[in-house]
């Protein structure tokens, strides 16, 4: 699939558990690290900061099995459906995802 | 809260039908749209293309009602939990998520 990495090159990549589906996090590809994950079928990143590519998971073990990967309507964005090996943990702070901040709750 | 809206002055926001689960879109926001979006309950976007406030279903009656919002570990991201209103569809294609497109499905 084509997608548009034109701009500045990089589309934001979405993860969900593919079994639970909490959103666990959200990272970066450019276009290596999308082909990558598809030819590995486990997710790769680019970091920004690092600015170099990141097999999420590579140090800690926990890293993400593609289960399913949909782009968006204007093909900037991806939601990739995972499953989290090693011991679940998708956030380096050690809990299942990094969206853990209460912003807000309903009224 | 304190969200990073340094750089390029904007975070992602990632929409999340707050019943069913399934991630609807993403879109952006800058800190007028965080802001607006914390104290009408309902989600705003700062359009990238448009260089405006976008205040999704504004016009389509569509609107995401803000249950719960959460940043994550940088933030530099927001998770937004809602409940689509109107017909229920968050995709201006008329589907309820943007994310229809199979890039990928595992093996």
């Amino acid at each position: 699939m084509d997608l548009n990495f034109e701009g500045n090159d990089l589309i934001a990549a979405v993860v969900q558990d593919a079994v639970r589906g909490d959103v666990l996090m959200l990272a970066w590809m450019n276009r290596e690290a999308y082909e990558r994950t598809l030819a590995t079928g486990y997710v790769t990143f680019y970091s920004r900061s690092r600015q170099r590519l990141w097999v999420k998971g590579e140090s800690s073990g926990n890293r993400l099995r593609l289960i399913e990967m949909l782009a968006d309507c204007d093909r900037d964005a991806v939601l990739t459906r995972v499953e989290v090996e090693g011991d679940g943990v998708a956030c380096h702070n050690g809990t299942r995802t990094c969206f853990t901040e209460l912003a807000w709750e309903g009224r």
